[in-house]
Protein backbone atom coordinates (compact mmCIF):
# COMPACT_ATOMS: atom_id res chain seq x y z
CA UNK A 1 0.00 0.00 0.00
CA UNK A 2 2.76 2.44 0.59
CA UNK A 3 4.49 1.38 -2.76
CA UNK A 4 1.36 1.95 -4.63
CA UNK A 5 -0.01 4.69 -2.36
CA UNK A 6 -3.55 3.27 -2.95
CA UNK A 7 -5.00 0.88 -0.54
CA UNK A 8 -6.39 -1.00 -3.59
CA UNK A 9 -4.99 -4.10 -3.41
CA UNK A 10 -5.72 -7.32 -4.03
CA UNK A 11 -5.24 -10.81 -2.25
CA UNK A 12 -3.47 -11.64 -5.11
CA UNK A 13 -1.10 -8.82 -5.44
CA UNK A 14 -0.16 -9.49 -1.74
CA UNK A 15 0.42 -13.18 -2.84
CA UNK A 16 2.23 -12.31 -5.55
CA UNK A 17 4.42 -10.01 -3.30
CA UNK A 18 4.96 -11.69 -0.31
CA UNK A 19 6.00 -14.93 -2.52
CA UNK A 20 3.08 -16.96 -1.23
CA UNK A 21 -0.05 -18.32 -3.35
CA UNK A 22 -3.60 -16.66 -2.56
CA UNK A 23 -5.22 -20.08 -1.06
CA UNK A 24 -2.28 -20.03 1.74
CA UNK A 25 -2.69 -16.28 2.35
CA UNK A 26 -6.82 -16.68 2.10
CA UNK A 27 -5.75 -19.79 4.51
CA UNK A 28 -4.35 -17.83 7.12
CA UNK A 29 -6.47 -14.71 7.25
CA UNK A 30 -10.02 -16.01 6.27
CA UNK A 31 -10.28 -13.30 3.51
CA UNK A 32 -9.31 -9.88 2.50
CA UNK A 33 -11.11 -8.43 5.10
CA UNK A 34 -9.53 -10.71 8.00
CA UNK A 35 -6.14 -9.59 6.67
CA UNK A 36 -7.09 -5.85 6.42
CA UNK A 37 -8.19 -6.22 10.75
CA UNK A 38 -5.16 -8.27 11.01
CA UNK A 39 -2.69 -5.84 9.54
CA UNK A 40 -4.23 -2.85 11.13
CA UNK A 41 -3.91 -4.40 14.54
CA UNK A 42 -0.44 -4.96 13.37
CA UNK A 43 0.48 -1.57 12.90
CA UNK A 44 -1.56 0.34 15.70
CA UNK A 45 -1.90 -2.30 18.26
CA UNK A 46 1.09 -1.60 19.71
CA UNK A 47 0.67 1.60 19.64
CA UNK A 48 -2.83 1.13 21.51
CA UNK A 49 -0.63 -1.01 24.24
CA UNK A 50 1.70 1.87 24.96
CA UNK A 51 -0.82 4.13 25.37
CA UNK A 52 -2.23 2.16 28.42
CA UNK A 53 1.34 2.44 29.77
CA UNK A 54 1.66 5.94 28.90
CA UNK A 55 -1.30 6.62 31.65
CA UNK A 56 0.15 4.56 34.62
CA UNK A 57 3.47 7.04 33.60
CA UNK A 58 5.03 9.31 36.56
CA UNK A 59 4.74 12.11 34.12
CA UNK A 60 2.83 15.51 33.74
CA UNK A 61 -0.12 15.59 31.66
CA UNK A 62 1.59 17.88 29.22
CA UNK A 63 4.78 15.28 28.81
CA UNK A 64 1.95 12.47 28.47
CA UNK A 65 0.27 14.42 25.37
CA UNK A 66 3.14 14.91 24.07
CA UNK A 67 3.98 11.40 23.34
CA UNK A 68 0.43 10.50 22.57
CA UNK A 69 0.38 13.11 19.85
CA UNK A 70 3.89 12.24 18.50
CA UNK A 71 2.98 8.10 18.73
CA UNK A 72 0.04 9.30 16.38
CA UNK A 73 1.67 11.16 13.85
CA UNK A 74 4.54 8.64 13.62
CA UNK A 75 1.88 5.72 12.94
CA UNK A 76 0.60 8.11 9.87
CA UNK A 77 3.89 9.03 8.84
CA UNK A 78 5.46 5.57 8.96
CA UNK A 79 1.79 3.69 7.54
CA UNK A 80 0.55 6.63 5.49
CA UNK A 81 -2.15 4.56 4.29
CA UNK A 82 -3.48 3.58 7.86
CA UNK A 83 -5.77 6.29 8.25
CA UNK A 84 -7.25 5.76 4.65
CA UNK A 85 -8.10 2.46 5.54
CA UNK A 86 -9.57 2.26 8.43
CA UNK A 87 -12.22 4.43 6.97
CA UNK A 88 -12.13 2.07 4.40
CA UNK A 89 -13.00 -0.79 7.00
CA UNK A 90 -15.46 1.15 8.23
CA UNK A 91 -18.13 1.48 5.49
CA UNK A 92 -18.03 -2.42 6.00
CA UNK A 93 -20.47 -2.50 9.13
CA UNK A 94 -18.94 -5.43 10.48
CA UNK A 95 -15.53 -4.72 10.14
CA UNK A 96 -16.32 -1.32 11.08
CA UNK A 97 -17.41 -2.67 14.82
CA UNK A 98 -14.48 -4.59 14.66
CA UNK A 99 -12.04 -1.45 14.45
CA UNK A 100 -14.12 0.76 16.87
CA UNK A 101 -13.83 -2.04 19.23
CA UNK A 102 -10.06 -2.82 19.14
CA UNK A 103 -8.54 0.77 17.29
CA UNK A 104 -11.17 3.77 18.03
CA UNK A 105 -12.71 3.29 21.46
CA UNK A 106 -9.59 2.24 23.03
CA UNK A 107 -7.14 5.24 21.54
CA UNK A 108 -10.50 7.93 22.63
CA UNK A 109 -10.80 6.14 25.81
CA UNK A 110 -6.72 6.92 26.28
CA UNK A 111 -7.20 10.24 25.29
CA UNK A 112 -9.79 10.87 27.47
CA UNK A 113 -8.77 9.20 30.30
CA UNK A 114 -5.07 11.77 29.79
CA UNK A 115 -7.59 15.27 29.25
CA UNK A 116 -9.35 14.09 32.43
CA UNK A 117 -6.24 13.87 34.84
CA UNK A 118 -4.82 16.42 33.47
CA UNK A 119 -8.25 18.55 33.92
CA UNK A 120 -8.18 16.86 37.63
CA UNK A 121 -4.99 18.22 38.54
CA UNK A 122 -5.40 21.78 36.91
CA UNK A 123 -3.28 21.47 34.41
CA UNK A 124 -5.58 21.28 31.38
CA UNK A 125 -8.93 23.89 31.11
CA UNK A 126 -11.89 21.95 30.54
CA UNK A 127 -12.06 20.06 27.03
CA UNK A 128 -14.90 17.74 25.41
CA UNK A 129 -13.05 14.70 24.91
CA UNK A 130 -15.06 13.59 21.93
CA UNK A 131 -14.59 16.90 20.15
CA UNK A 132 -11.38 16.70 21.47
CA UNK A 133 -10.28 13.20 19.59
CA UNK A 134 -11.93 14.71 16.01
CA UNK A 135 -9.90 17.61 16.62
CA UNK A 136 -6.42 16.00 17.27
CA UNK A 137 -7.29 12.95 14.88
CA UNK A 138 -7.58 15.17 12.07
CA UNK A 139 -4.76 17.54 12.34
CA UNK A 140 -2.69 14.42 13.01
CA UNK A 141 -3.74 12.81 9.93
CA UNK A 142 -4.21 15.73 7.32
CA UNK A 143 -0.57 16.55 6.72
CA UNK A 144 -0.26 12.96 5.65
CA UNK A 145 -3.65 12.33 3.96
CA UNK A 146 -3.34 15.27 1.85
CA UNK A 147 0.33 14.42 0.51
CA UNK A 148 -1.65 15.57 -3.02
CA UNK A 149 -2.45 19.43 -1.55
CA UNK A 150 1.23 19.05 -0.11
CA UNK A 151 2.56 18.48 -3.76
CA UNK A 152 -0.30 20.61 -5.98
CA UNK A 153 -0.36 23.57 -3.51
CA UNK A 154 2.74 24.28 -1.47
CA UNK A 155 5.08 22.20 -3.77
CA UNK A 156 6.32 19.80 -1.42
CA UNK A 157 6.59 16.29 -3.25
CA UNK A 158 7.26 14.41 0.08
CA UNK A 159 7.47 14.44 4.37
CA UNK A 160 10.68 13.61 5.41
CA UNK A 161 11.69 13.61 8.91
CA UNK A 162 12.03 17.39 9.16
CA UNK A 163 8.51 18.19 7.85
CA UNK A 164 7.14 15.23 10.46
CA UNK A 165 9.14 17.57 13.40
CA UNK A 166 8.15 20.34 12.03
CA UNK A 167 4.41 19.77 12.28
CA UNK A 168 4.45 17.92 15.41
CA UNK A 169 5.94 20.90 16.76
CA UNK A 170 3.99 23.20 15.67
CA UNK A 171 0.50 20.87 16.01
CA UNK A 172 1.79 20.66 19.60
CA UNK A 173 2.14 24.47 20.04
CA UNK A 174 -0.67 25.63 18.63
CA UNK A 175 -2.98 22.42 20.85
CA UNK A 176 -0.89 22.41 23.94
CA UNK A 177 -0.87 26.12 24.91
CA UNK A 178 -4.62 26.21 23.58
CA UNK A 179 -5.69 23.45 26.47
CA UNK A 180 -2.92 24.21 29.06
CA UNK A 181 -4.71 26.68 31.87
CA UNK A 182 -2.63 29.36 34.27
CA UNK A 183 -0.43 29.94 31.30
CA UNK A 184 1.81 33.25 31.81
CA UNK A 185 0.41 36.45 29.85
CA UNK A 186 2.47 36.89 26.63
CA UNK B 1 -23.36 12.04 -3.04
CA UNK B 2 -25.43 13.04 -0.18
CA UNK B 3 -28.14 11.18 -0.30
CA UNK B 4 -25.91 8.21 -0.25
CA UNK B 5 -23.08 8.89 1.13
CA UNK B 6 -20.96 8.32 -1.41
CA UNK B 7 -18.69 10.11 -4.32
CA UNK B 8 -18.41 7.00 -6.70
CA UNK B 9 -21.41 8.33 -8.86
CA UNK B 10 -21.91 7.90 -12.37
CA UNK B 11 -22.64 10.44 -15.24
CA UNK B 12 -25.34 8.58 -15.65
CA UNK B 13 -26.75 8.70 -12.44
CA UNK B 14 -26.69 12.22 -12.19
CA UNK B 15 -28.29 12.27 -15.46
CA UNK B 16 -31.70 10.16 -14.04
CA UNK B 17 -31.76 12.36 -10.73
CA UNK B 18 -31.62 15.30 -12.51
CA UNK B 19 -33.91 14.07 -15.23
CA UNK B 20 -31.65 14.70 -18.32
CA UNK B 21 -30.32 13.02 -20.46
CA UNK B 22 -26.49 11.66 -20.12
CA UNK B 23 -25.69 12.73 -23.59
CA UNK B 24 -26.69 16.19 -22.27
CA UNK B 25 -24.88 16.31 -19.07
CA UNK B 26 -21.48 15.37 -21.01
CA UNK B 27 -22.07 18.26 -23.68
CA UNK B 28 -22.60 20.52 -20.52
CA UNK B 29 -19.84 19.26 -18.64
CA UNK B 30 -17.62 17.35 -20.98
CA UNK B 31 -17.13 14.68 -19.09
CA UNK B 32 -17.58 13.34 -15.14
CA UNK B 33 -14.53 15.16 -14.14
CA UNK B 34 -15.28 18.58 -15.77
CA UNK B 35 -18.43 17.85 -14.00
CA UNK B 36 -17.02 17.11 -10.49
CA UNK B 37 -14.91 20.28 -10.93
CA UNK B 38 -17.73 22.49 -11.63
CA UNK B 39 -19.70 20.98 -8.61
CA UNK B 40 -16.50 21.80 -6.55
CA UNK B 41 -16.25 25.06 -7.98
CA UNK B 42 -19.88 25.91 -7.25
CA UNK B 43 -20.04 24.37 -3.68
CA UNK B 44 -16.59 26.49 -2.45
CA UNK B 45 -16.48 29.12 -5.49
CA UNK B 46 -18.78 31.88 -3.39
CA UNK B 47 -16.94 30.51 -0.23
CA UNK B 48 -13.47 31.47 -1.53
CA UNK B 49 -15.14 34.73 -3.25
CA UNK B 50 -16.22 35.64 1.20
CA UNK B 51 -12.79 34.53 2.47
CA UNK B 52 -10.82 37.35 0.06
CA UNK B 53 -13.75 39.88 1.04
CA UNK B 54 -12.90 38.93 4.83
CA UNK B 55 -9.34 40.07 4.73
CA UNK B 56 -10.73 43.83 3.99
CA UNK B 57 -13.40 43.90 6.42
CA UNK B 58 -12.65 46.36 9.61
CA UNK B 59 -12.41 43.70 12.37
CA UNK B 60 -9.66 42.31 14.59
CA UNK B 61 -7.98 38.73 12.80
CA UNK B 62 -9.33 37.19 15.94
CA UNK B 63 -12.64 37.90 14.36
CA UNK B 64 -11.78 37.06 11.46
CA UNK B 65 -10.27 33.87 12.07
CA UNK B 66 -13.28 32.67 13.65
CA UNK B 67 -15.56 33.48 10.51
CA UNK B 68 -12.83 31.62 8.35
CA UNK B 69 -13.24 28.51 10.47
CA UNK B 70 -16.68 28.85 10.82
CA UNK B 71 -17.45 29.39 6.97
CA UNK B 72 -15.05 25.91 6.97
CA UNK B 73 -17.27 24.01 9.10
CA UNK B 74 -19.87 25.08 7.28
CA UNK B 75 -19.24 23.88 4.08
CA UNK B 76 -18.55 20.74 5.34
CA UNK B 77 -21.49 20.17 7.43
CA UNK B 78 -23.44 21.49 4.37
CA UNK B 79 -21.38 18.88 1.44
CA UNK B 80 -20.14 16.16 3.97
CA UNK B 81 -18.67 14.64 0.95
CA UNK B 82 -16.95 17.69 -0.40
CA UNK B 83 -13.50 16.89 1.24
CA UNK B 84 -13.57 12.92 0.07
CA UNK B 85 -14.49 14.72 -3.37
CA UNK B 86 -11.02 16.65 -3.50
CA UNK B 87 -9.41 14.14 -2.52
CA UNK B 88 -10.64 11.82 -5.12
CA UNK B 89 -10.12 14.69 -7.72
CA UNK B 90 -6.36 14.91 -6.33
CA UNK B 91 -5.61 11.24 -7.46
CA UNK B 92 -5.92 12.88 -11.04
CA UNK B 93 -3.02 15.02 -11.86
CA UNK B 94 -4.82 17.13 -14.32
CA UNK B 95 -7.90 17.20 -12.08
CA UNK B 96 -5.73 17.86 -9.00
CA UNK B 97 -4.10 20.84 -10.40
CA UNK B 98 -7.33 22.51 -11.14
CA UNK B 99 -8.40 21.91 -7.92
CA UNK B 100 -5.12 23.19 -6.38
CA UNK B 101 -5.33 26.26 -8.43
CA UNK B 102 -9.09 27.43 -7.91
CA UNK B 103 -9.65 26.17 -4.23
CA UNK B 104 -6.71 24.81 -2.75
CA UNK B 105 -4.19 27.78 -2.87
CA UNK B 106 -6.36 30.30 -2.76
CA UNK B 107 -7.71 29.14 0.30
CA UNK B 108 -3.84 28.71 1.98
CA UNK B 109 -3.06 31.89 0.76
CA UNK B 110 -6.33 33.95 2.37
CA UNK B 111 -5.22 31.65 5.41
CA UNK B 112 -1.54 33.05 5.27
CA UNK B 113 -2.69 36.95 4.66
CA UNK B 114 -4.96 36.62 7.76
CA UNK B 115 -2.52 35.09 9.72
CA UNK B 116 0.31 37.02 8.80
CA UNK B 117 -2.00 40.74 9.25
CA UNK B 118 -2.79 39.02 12.91
CA UNK B 119 1.01 38.41 13.50
CA UNK B 120 1.93 41.90 12.62
CA UNK B 121 -0.19 43.49 14.33
CA UNK B 122 0.87 41.24 17.95
CA UNK B 123 -2.49 39.31 18.17
CA UNK B 124 -1.31 35.58 17.09
CA UNK B 125 2.10 34.69 18.03
CA UNK B 126 4.29 33.77 15.30
CA UNK B 127 3.03 30.15 13.18
CA UNK B 128 4.17 28.66 10.20
CA UNK B 129 0.78 29.33 7.87
CA UNK B 130 1.56 26.16 5.88
CA UNK B 131 1.38 23.84 9.00
CA UNK B 132 -1.58 25.85 10.00
CA UNK B 133 -3.41 24.97 7.09
CA UNK B 134 -3.43 21.04 7.32
CA UNK B 135 -3.69 21.60 11.49
CA UNK B 136 -7.27 24.05 10.39
CA UNK B 137 -8.58 21.85 7.53
CA UNK B 138 -7.80 18.60 9.06
CA UNK B 139 -9.54 19.32 12.54
CA UNK B 140 -12.41 20.93 10.47
CA UNK B 141 -13.00 17.90 8.26
CA UNK B 142 -12.79 15.00 10.46
CA UNK B 143 -15.89 15.51 12.49
CA UNK B 144 -17.51 14.88 8.80
CA UNK B 145 -14.99 12.39 7.24
CA UNK B 146 -15.12 10.22 10.31
CA UNK B 147 -18.62 9.92 10.68
CA UNK B 148 -18.55 6.38 11.04
CA UNK B 149 -15.82 6.57 13.50
CA UNK B 150 -18.83 8.96 15.32
CA UNK B 151 -21.33 6.27 15.01
CA UNK B 152 -19.34 3.48 15.95
CA UNK B 153 -17.13 4.77 18.71
CA UNK B 154 -19.30 7.60 20.28
CA UNK B 155 -22.59 5.95 19.48
CA UNK B 156 -23.97 9.24 17.64
CA UNK B 157 -25.72 8.69 14.41
CA UNK B 158 -25.81 12.61 12.80
CA UNK B 159 -24.46 15.49 13.21
CA UNK B 160 -26.75 17.75 13.90
CA UNK B 161 -26.68 21.74 13.88
CA UNK B 162 -26.22 21.93 18.08
CA UNK B 163 -23.44 19.43 17.28
CA UNK B 164 -21.28 21.42 14.41
CA UNK B 165 -21.70 24.67 16.97
CA UNK B 166 -20.44 22.86 19.92
CA UNK B 167 -17.47 21.57 17.53
CA UNK B 168 -16.66 24.62 15.65
CA UNK B 169 -16.81 26.49 19.39
CA UNK B 170 -14.53 23.99 21.16
CA UNK B 171 -11.93 23.56 18.27
CA UNK B 172 -11.82 27.21 18.00
CA UNK B 173 -10.95 27.68 21.95
CA UNK B 174 -8.33 25.22 21.52
CA UNK B 175 -7.40 26.65 18.24
CA UNK B 176 -7.36 30.69 18.92
CA UNK B 177 -6.27 30.50 22.63
CA UNK B 178 -2.92 28.42 21.45
CA UNK B 179 -1.98 30.95 18.74
CA UNK B 180 -3.35 34.45 20.55
CA UNK B 181 -0.81 36.09 22.06
CA UNK B 182 -0.72 38.57 25.29
CA UNK B 183 -3.52 36.31 26.86
CA UNK B 184 -3.81 36.98 30.83
CA UNK B 185 -3.22 34.41 33.49
CA UNK B 186 -5.45 31.27 33.62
Amino acid sequence: MTERSTIDISLSDIARKSGLNSALVKYYFGSKNGLLLALVKDVLGKGIQQMDGLLEMELNPVEKLKLHVKAIINVYFRFPYVNRLIHYMFEDPELGREVAETISKPLAETQRLLLEDGIAKGVFKPVDPMMFYFIILGACDQLFFGQHILRSAFGIAEIDDNLRRRYTATLLDVILIGIVADKPAG
